[in-house]
């Protein structure tokens, strides 16, 4: 009789209990409605909590770049740099130019997606990061720029304990049945309904 | 001739342009998924960033608070006391015992629900805070240890600028009706499903 609280058979995975139990996933937040993006650096906050080294990677460039959440999440970083609590945290934005390339801004966007696309590749293998983000990057195979299969493939065989979180709306199909976790963030009531536009520190 | 981009007409409501855009909101994140508490705390990033003081109330005594936003927001407010950048930070949670309360834990729930929600009243009135956050208030409405109407109430008449995100299940209709934005949040596809259990850094 096995001791009370020890399992008596173990699937044959290769892992422990507890990497059994946390596994790394790969999260989808898509859906027509806001708090995609918001609720992706919401975890991150907890994976810099957990010293996960975070890894942003904006796609798709934008007029109101999420400066609210870059400004916050590098101040977290530079309290690790500072006090060694959390984790460090890196940015990126894609279409000022990657800030690991030496040329300067990118016209050709599909270009500079498959760009952000291989760093990410190269970053997984590495492992650099705990917990990566990857922003707006359903817009990016919907549009072509990166190969869906190629995604997948990717994801799937990601070494190490590298959670990935991924925004957008229309998430890709395959990329859907990939993940792990993937929430839709539908409308019930938006202001813009009622002619409010866009504001600072609500919208970006 | 009005000169370009003057407007002609101004509605009477006493508010300048810039007010009347930049209109502070109840913000509802409801819905049977995870993402409601976490995109409410990206939200504070967003605030923290625009130097509006982050006032977080936690509702409904858990095993699992959000420690990793806690910590996370706590460290942006430090980092506020530091160096100015930012905005300050108060993170409050019940069951434990309100941090303004001189006494211990109070095992009454619905008493010391109704403790916070009369310390956000004092607050509202008195504009401690640019943003706050009432996580898992849903709930408090829906036992009935705080009266909707009076909420509701509280809400309209609240002075100056002040956003207020309430998440949780189920919120009441009133509470839907009265918000400027509700966002819900619906599951897709959950690892639960496939037996895997919560894990730290994702689940709290």
């Amino acid at each position: 009789m096995a001791p009370q609280g020890q399992v008596t058979s173990v699937p044959d995975d290769g892992l422990t209990t507890r990497q059994r139990r946390n596994r790394p996933l790969v999260i989808v937040h898509t859906g027509e409605m806001k708090g995609k993006s918001t609720a992706a650096f919401g975890l991150a906050l907890r994976g810099w909590n957990q010293g996960w080294p975070i890894g942003v990677f904006q796609f798709v460039k934008s007029a109101r770049w999420k400066v609210g959440e870059e400004n916050a999440l590098r101040a977290l970083g530079e309290v690790h740099e500072r006090t060694g609590q959390g984790a460090p945290v890196d940015w990126f934005k894609m279409g000022s130019g990657w800030s690991w390339t030496q040329r300067g801004p990118l016209d050709d966007h599909a270009a500079a997606a498959a760009e952000g696309w291989e760093r990410i590749k190269a970053d997984l293998a590495a492992q650099t990061y705990g917990l990566l983000v990857l922003d707006e990057f359903t817009y990016v195979i919907e549009w072509g720029w990166v190969d869906v299969e190629d995604v997948v493939a990717t994801l799937a065989a990601r070494p190490g304990f590298q959670h990935v979180v991924i925004t957008g709306r229309r998430a890709h199909p395959r990329l859907v049945a990939a993940a792990d976790l993937v929430v839709e963030m539908t409308k019930v009531k938006h202001p813009m309904d009622a002619g409010q536009k866009g504001q600072r520190g609500i919208e970006w």
